[in-house]
């Protein structure tokens, strides 16, 4: 038929509203897809398709792209040690973009007409659909029921019932968005700007008191080491992390900062192995980059987070930015010491061959033969000439 | 006499064995001067003026510079939120520069020809003794005896003996810099790269399990008061909050980095009050500020804690950055709740009516009347037009 | 009346169409204003002033905000060396924003309930009213009937016909819009990517071929006098540059960018008396700045330019740019010696008392007292120290 | 025997009293190296070897680097359109770099113990010889004669008499360095503030009045064909373009800005392909760059004309930005339109299949159909949201 249509779907109450309504009472034929980056089990996954059939989908597919989302994308955030705000490791955005990419591409490939999702209009996600839908497909029509029509919870409820529909859709008190690279948990206090999440409002409850500790291996900035064990692939190696860090409840923190429309936004996340991996590889960088290999890697790994919260991926300064933080892990390289505790963790150290401060070249603080207090004496002499100069003519007048 | 010489005295091991080596040896006639930036107690410079005299300096002076250190400095470190390599607060690097400003001031003042430092040739002080006496006073010769004799530990105190001096020159396991803006540990594991500090190493102890919650005041970027209670002036303020905190045993961490003379440095610091109170700051700023005030904040502040660090605090961009630091702080005022717990603190939130969460204008995932589904279709619409241009462009070919 | 409107009228065809459709088509009541950034003439402001009335203004009034421009905007773009994309001097760009923000304060005080432009969908003009508009009085509604209409010429011209208003709308081959910042030239050759603009495009033609040597007198950054002349305020001064200048048919190019909607645009301009105060302005800074002041500048200007670009002089980032900017010019006070030729011309060099090249202090390629050899071994054995220990760790293995 | 020494020999009166006093005074056996980046001609490179033998050198050698220089410098300097101080191609700063390279290579080759330069100590030259030198040789020893002795030039010419050198040493009134990369002109003038150079200073004359239009070729942003002809490599390139370029004296200028040793330098210089070539890439890059990766090439290609400057070639950072700069070429590939005219050139316009602004998508100014006028107005109220919020906030206060 004509109206081909794709739904990125989750299996919540939204996107089951938009099955059942694009369906019913704008003839669609809708092909319901749930791109998968890694937040989703293949049990959970089992029941989203029962549910998208159990809707009225004519087609519903999984898409795997959590390979594609690790080898795209947290490969740079952790090589940028990307924490948006000094604080959010861009979990829930940047899975996003990838999830929206594989379902345009989905759509492109059965030649859907339609593209549909069922964000609102006062978030982020909204527009990091779009704008991929809109620049990778320019053909295909976007369509956006939840944010067109504007129904509360209970009219999607009621509408969905009318149609004989009586899924289970209580409103959980958070809006909990799981993913393999940090969970989101939004709503009640994020609500507020004065208070905090209760620990209840995470994902993981602390199980354990005793300390642990781990050691990470890192190659060329990639981690593919925990305790000296190797895992399949990247998501493996961050999933096995994830399941020893999550026992001591770390990665809490809440993210405030600037949406992509404009208004302040506030979301509670956990995300364990994602800080354990950002803090160790950025102290291992700290031993093997120099100071300006650092400072620029600083820059540029700034506003790649911020350009993929903000679904601005498909900019091809992205790539270039990209080539620049591969090129500046040629030698971070070694192994990363850390001490899990309740709450929290502390780095305790490297060891890399390619560790700068082991140079056995001149050590900080004590006595070395690579050069002579005459050399300081004139490192500080000429590096003064600048302020010097300055101040003498500036004084004088 | 002609021989007039101020040195910059601290009552260690190298700054006594320069009073009497300079004294006896070299004939000049010592005036000792300490500056107190916050670290020192009244008892303390008093032990540390006994000593001077016991040691032959012919007049000893405390300049007290907590004042001016923290109206120049401090401040402009909470405006910033600098953390040198997002961790370190530049504690002890910023004191340097205004003590040896005093120093220097202080040896002008009584017409000295001759200034002193205790430092080594292989750190971070020298460089900023020397450079800020040379920028300062380029007629006043320095004279740096440490440096040059490069003497061990145990040939200085034989050189003391011989003059009859038996103070108890211990070596202590860690060097310790008490400062108001934090306290380095140096030592044993931080000569390494791969080992944490044990707990004993830091100044403070765990003295409580039971948590605290805590309420920040700020205004215009500055901390004025503690849980409602002002306080005498900024350094008090700080002394206050860092008095609660320590209990806590908050804010230790290892900072690694490049020292102005290339060589990698690693150094152990607790810093209670600094973190709590540039977390907090930077927290109500996240709720204050635009994006773009943020985003070139960072910039500027990045630079300015790499400046104070690398002893450049007198190159005129600084009093450039300070000014748009300064400005950026207008609207900074409100409260920070922060709850302390056994070796981290939580922020909770913040209360201001600056706070752009709160504008009453559209609330992040709520629904919305201040723009429709239409107007965000048109913003993603043209927002993607350079991307659409380039991706049709470059993909025909 | 409740339909009382104030349209930023400029006499041309765009907005004469708006005065007459709004007024007898829509039942507006229209107030036309024009604000005078310093690119009309009173005598041209006469005529747009009749020919306002006789197309049915209500009432129409002249907004002169050239000292404002001036004060709040060109100052800072001089300070800043501000040229977009290295080439232009932002000229209509910044002249835009405060014509629309004079027309909606206008707007304000009448107690108009609707405000008009008559900018077309595909520039940046329409962003730069409809973005302040918004911003100052979202309480005011935004007409825009030739963006909505999307009429050709020629039936703006039959409109206006129809209405019995014959005046000359012949098409200039060129769209000029003169400013005291710089003249645009649109149209023909800016259409495509490969043609130059013809010299007759150009306001200005060279009128002599006589080399002039002129002086130019900054204080704290700002143009102050020609040839040790004083003028009765800064446009003044500008303009007398621009007179003397003009005759040398200089300051012409072609600016290509990005527009705010995403797409490249393409426009000539001349602009003689920005561009020789742009580059003497730099010439002065790089005698009495010092390199990292320079540095930062740069940034923060570039930023400024685009910003002002964009239509974003409302966001507060601005503001503290703007003393950022301003703290940089405490010392760029001195003479510049300019040489006038046909279409170009040269700097020859500076005289200020700050100037940090005659310091008396060690002059470039000369010998020197203020360091020694042995100074230049030290400095650079300690500056190689990092790179020597890179090379070192990284090449053994 | 034991004594081999490599002096960085150029034929002038420093490096010829070099030979002399190292062989004659020092006993070492002098091995002259002259490295050519392509500023000399197999005639002068002759020349400067003779006169080596006549003074004393065990072997002299030339070591041809341009290639080299232009496929590791010049290549990256085009990408990033570097010009220092928005002036200056960097043009003998950078050469010296690789001449250094390419002379300790050689004395690492032949197993020399010491290396010699003639630089004195108040310029640049030094520390770039002087860093390349103990960076990549840290265990040959530098010896700098000229340096050392501060000897005057008729110290030098006495000296070399002494021992029957009778060579023309006449001082020229400008110090003139040729290179492939532009010519520097220093002496007299340059020595003030003040004063520009004049005509008869430059190496190149104008030698026609006749404009010219040429046709530059770029693919991936170097420079391949001049009105359609190919050259052998990119030094031929680029000396086909100077020969065409320098009859109309185009590419004049002088430099003001900081050293490595902190005080202020001027300098002049001609550079003809060179700027033509920077200015035409830039405007291929305006046409085929997204605006953001425009902004970052400009951060980081600035950074890298100041480290080239500066002697930091060998900074792994160097290499990061090198990646960056040549990763964001993948389309500066088209034809640029340059028109030569006595004293100065203009750009016409450009060609090619990757012309954002030729996309057929929407063109600037005009009417267009890929957005309507309600998308804009969609834009525009959501790009105003966040000023909106700020204002409304604080000024209610």
């Amino acid at each position: 038929m004509g109206k081909k249509l794709v739904l990125a779907f989750s299996g919540g109450l939204d996107t089951s509203f938009c099955v059942k309504y694009l369906k019913e009472e704008k003839g669609f034929e809708v092909y319901t897809a749930i791109a998968n980056t890694g937040g989703f089990s293949s049990d959970e996954l089992k029941i989203i398709e029962e549910k998208a059939y159990r809707l009225g989908a004519k087609e519903h597919v999984t898409l795997d792209v959590t390979g594609e989302y690790y080898e795209k994308c947290i490969r740079y955030m952790v090589y940028g040690n990307v924490l948006r705000n000094n604080t959010y490791p861009v979990s829930v955005s940047s899975e996003r973009v990838f999830q929206a990419i594989a379902t345009i591409e989905y759509a492109k490939k059965i030649g859907a007409s339609y593209i549909a999702h069922g964000s609102t209009g006062a978030g982020n996600d909204q527009v990091r659909f779009d704008l991929t839908f809109q620049v990778l497909a320019p053909e295909i029509e976007i369509i956006t029921p939840t944010r067109d029509l504007m129904l509360s919870r209970q009219e999607e409820i009621d509408f969905l019932k009318k149609y004989g529909v009586e899924d289970d859709f209580e409103k959980m008190q958070y809006s909990i968005n799981q993913g393999i690279w940090g969970t989101s948990v939004g709503g009640k206090e994020t609500l507020t700007s004065d208070k905090g999440l209760p620990n209840e409002a995470f994902p993981s409850q602390l199980k354990t008191e005793s300390e642990k500790n781990i050691e990470l291996g890192f190659e060329k900035g990639e981690l593919k080491t925990i305790n000296g064990k190797s895992y399949d692939n990247g998501p493996a190696t961050i999933q096995a992390l994830e399941e020893i860090a999550s026992e001591y409840a770390i990665g809490r923190d809440i993210h405030v900062g600037d949406t992509i429309i404009g208004i302040k936004g506030r979301v509670g996340f956990e995300a364990a192995a994602p800080l354990i991996i950002i803090k160790a590889h950025h102290l291992l960088e700290k031993h093997t980059l120099t100071k300006w290999q650092a400072y620029w890697k600083e820059q540029l790994a700034n506003w790649y987070g911020m350009f993929l919260h903000e679904a601005m991926y498909q900019e091809p300064v992205m790539r270039n930015i990209e080539t620049f933080l591969e090129a500046t892990q040629e030698n971070v390289t070694g192994k990363v010491f850390v001490k899990l505790l309740p709450y929290r963790f502390e780095l305790q150290g490297i060891e890399s061959e390619h560790d700068l401060m082991k140079s056995g070249f001149g050590d900080y603080g004590e006595t070395v033969n690579e050069w002579s207090a005459e050399d300081i004496k004139g490192f500080t002499n000429i590096m003064a000439n600048s302020l010097k100069i300055y101040h003498k003519v500036n004084n004088k007048i």
